[in-house]
């Protein structure tokens, strides 16, 4: 069984801790290292009580990360780009999960981010990290930049329109609700308990960073906008896009099956849901929490020309750390769902 | 000072208890009767132990009820208008809390309740319960219909611009964000708690009912649609309504302010909050709980075509209650704020 | 009417903003001054969003206090006792919302607050803040400490047992349950949300501070002992005590009630709330947001031996600013419930 | 490999899709009967739906359970004993997760749940479902009774500091704070969103039924009394107990330590959490949901005299249907972590 070695850059926050848990125990790992300038030398339950009595790993300082077959970046966005070409001779394989890589266009990259790209040359080297889009591409590739939280959502909710031109090109809003942890570790007055607990709180109702990329992968087969706002709501972990589209021409409920059915019928990771019985009849992000699902359901108004599409998942999970994941399965031929076989709780 | 003898009709339920704490504190309320089958002769404070110590105040059942100046209706949908001649003949005003009056045509209602109206002849005599928009119409009317409190934070978010004729009338959506109590006082599979807790559930994706109202209040200037879809989110009072509206042409951020201040610069219960710093830039229900206030804020996209309304309100206050006691204040021409003075609680 | 000038020294906290809303309403308060360094020269609102459209006041540096009647200081621990020759020379009148004036004994201070007193010769002057146990003094004094708000929900809850010596002196175990917002204003990584929320976390299973002011409080008739731990919530505000006495004899539920109702019968801000029907048996605190109530309740075991007496308030209200205004209103000869009229929300 | 065939009667309930998502992933489960009238015919993912697309599995009706190895009761108390002799003719090995055959005594039975039991000869049958107090006994038993929630959380944090002596044996307070996935899968008044949402209320001041579990369980080296109170808190999964604790004598922390690493040293599911750093330093529900982890703390005071033991553990695991899994193990002599080895979620 090929064994690989792994070491996580950043691994004291939500996302490294999550692409640890899975790490942890995932059989084709070798070694494990973790590195935490802020954290060295401690055991990494310090940070990640969860691992208490699971792993003895401790944090090693950054300066000190050894030569290994594979590492996940999980730094603040604008730190990978900095240190790529020290990354870059220390492993052969790359997986990203901060938003340095994820637009092929430089000037894209400053119109959202305000900066310069530091390695514009780099940015068409990496595959964006949606293995349902770009599985093939991964599977030869030794660079992926994982695609962002909400952008994952709202492009797998909005793949399969427009990759049959059934949408509007300019129509589409994606309402975005999201949890604290989409914000990362660090206490910020916005993140104090007495303020955001309860909050329902519009963060960028225009301009937000990831529709760069949802813009990106949606314009396939012809330019698309799509127009994206964000709202923090009580809640951990968990992203619900609500995505408006106005169809090009009407379509009935069983057209929209059939054409998500197709795209998505074989995916792992893909559950569509839209029932109609029983309180569970849309996709819940709740249900998903540790999971490396994306629920993806969708309401076709009585004129059949307004379809609202509604997916969920866990922005730690399928919007980070498990997607990191599961691109590595693929990048290493391993079984696509390994270690990503938790089911989720209920209640 | 003018006194008044006021009967709550189905006060056992959560808009009900609301009307009820805030008339207990009205100096122009002179006799309080409040009905309820379930609850005849307990004290009102068995059903909202909020009011312990605050009133001795008992029920008396629906069949008791005893002529007074005016009736607050707070019935479950349906009920209003099947017994609205015994109310008439029983009070002089009538404030209705439920849906029955609030749409002028019998063809919406039918098409949007499913079934036919008990009273079509009567749908034109109530004046539709927003003051910002029929403050005149209420003064002299003895009959007024208290808006839905979805519809009451879309049209308070979208009036100006519908009224000035600056948004596109056919591509607007309103994404509103609601709580629990909005779905009444009885427990159902989908309101228990372990189930209900940490939700973020898509409940009228498409076709909501309030959907009707709103069409109507807002197709003054011209005909307009609005999309509304609602998803339930963990919070028990509380509405935020994300208005994603596309401008007709290229307006500025003063622009939107002058428009917005005209209309709404002297109303007591809106405040504008669109702010370029801190942790509250935008309105947020929270702050709001108890209180008769619309919050409504506003991003423009640096293109100046797409423009994010933002409104949030206590959907017991001033999407029920507090609205419809404001109502009566300007019904008997008492200072409209009376009894609403709340300011809210922060943190 | 007596008017007064309030000044309220720290008044961007959590503490200082209840005391502000409270003032602002206040009819006898005549002018006001609300201190803040950070915020100095901003609108209150800024701090305390609920206050917009309420009130235009700005927050003065500290050092720019005016003289005045009284001031309210909303200070950390250790702040007032080193500045209090300043404040007692811009005031006849203090109240002062920190630990510093609540110990009679230095040495139980510095025993429990680890420094020595700065002024220990001032600790006599201070009235202990719970009006139900100190009225009378209160009416005279110019000087009051309010109480700490874990300490008031235990002193209130066990305060008729002691007087009347029914109690074990040594075996009383007060175990209790709070908010985030105890905490103050200020983000750590404990209060971050993703941490907090939905945290059950003990903070202080043994030696908490208040216990030093409950000891010396209910060491009145003979001396006592009660052990205090705390544990933080998944809530904003509220205390929940759950006190486990055992009883010096047996006695009936009867002989509970009757103790109670003669110390508590006539105030205006206990409820007692021990009922056998429905689902508010006991206090709760979330019913108590913003509202001066202190809710007590009991249960007693079958044998007659073992009671649990539970008490429910507002932190910031009954544990701080509404009983600090209550202490205010007395100390002037207003009407004790004047501003703290808000009888709470449901649900 | 030995493989099982087992079923889980009354399997549409919290516990029951517990123990069947456990069950699902469980290597030597052969076949898997899941019974449920109301939902009898439709997928369990109906019921479950964090069990979509994991299996195809259907709920059959009770009636039609057919024979197998061994069989997880998990109906409402008071049904398994009824129907005890049908269930043991259809499978040789039971195991019990209500409350039905957990105590000995058929007085105690009596005393505690207001009926007589049905079977009272069955009772010397069942083990005592907790592995770590009867590991022995459960493998070579056919009949399991498992040990109720917070019964389970108190047994394991008292358990050592009773066998060893060295807690007084009538002064002991346990105070739990509990979550709302307890009460099960049927919606009431009290589990009303609204009304559950931000409850922190007393339901079981004295008298829990538990009590009785743990005073038989605990009374080993010489009889002893707890006393029990409950509190419902916001939260779906979890307990927390905080256990109050008069020593015999006085102990050093290094003591306490000591009997608790002897004790539990080798358990593969009790962790000791008692640290002096960071914000976990003692148990938290939260992080274990979803896992079959007790953990375990104190807190010594100054004095060496008295101790707060707190343990903290997921109601529906540890506390039901993880511990029944775990004694399935010990049964069959499987490895006694297999499919409980998830580590839960941070944050």
């Amino acid at each position: 069984m090929l064994r690989v070695r792994v070491a996580i850059v950043g691994a004291s926050g939500y996302t490294g801790g999550e692409t640890l848990r899975l790490l942890l125990g995932h059989p084709n790992v070798e070694t494990l290292q973790a590195t935490s300038d802020s954290y060295a030398g401690k055991p990494v339950s310090w940070a990640h009580p969860n691992l208490r009595k699971r792993t003895q790993l401790r944090f090693v300082p950054h300066a000190e990360l050894a030569a290994c077959d594979v590492l996940f970046l999980c730094l603040p966005h604008g730190e990978a780009m900095k240190q790529i070409e020290r990354f870059e001779s220390l492993a052969e394989r790359i997986i990203d999960l901060s938003a340095d890589f994820r637009l092929k266009s430089p000037d894209t990259f400053r119109s959202y981010y305000g900066i310069d790209h530091a390695k514009p040359e780099r940015l068409a080297t990496y595959v964006y990290g949606i293995p349902e889009l770009h599985r093939e591409a991964m599977r030869t590739s030794r660079h992926i930049s994982s695609a962002g939280c909400n952008a994952t959502a709202v492009i797998l909710a909005l793949w399969p329109l427009f990759k049959h031109r059934l949408a509007d090109t300019t129509r589409t809003i994606a309402d975005v609700k999201t949890g604290s942890s989409e914000a990362g570790v660090s206490a910020t007055p916005g993140s104090h308990h007495p303020e955001r607990s309860g909050a329902v709180r519009s963060y960028s109702p225009t301009g937000h960073r990831h529709s760069a990329e949802i813009i990106q992968e949606l314009s396939v087969t012809e330019p698309v906008t799509v127009q994206m706002s964000a709202t923090s709501i009580e809640m951990v972990r968990g992203i619900l896009a609500t995505c408006h589209v106005t169809l090009k021409s009407r379509l009935t409920i069983k057209d929209i099956w059939q054409v998500y059915r197709q795209e998505y019928g074989n995916e792992p990771f893909i559950r569509l849901v839209a029932e109609n019985h029983g309180i569970f009849r849309f996709p819940e992000p709740k249900l998903l929490a540790g999971t490396n699902y994306c629920d993806i359901g969708f309401e076709l108004d009585k004129n059949g020309e307004r379809l609202v599409v509604i997916s969920a998942l866990d922005n730690l999970m399928k919007g980070a750390a498990g997607q990191a994941v599961q691109a590595f399965n693929l990048m290493y031929g391993f079984d696509e769902t390994t270690s990503l076989e938790f089911t989720g709780l209920h209640p």
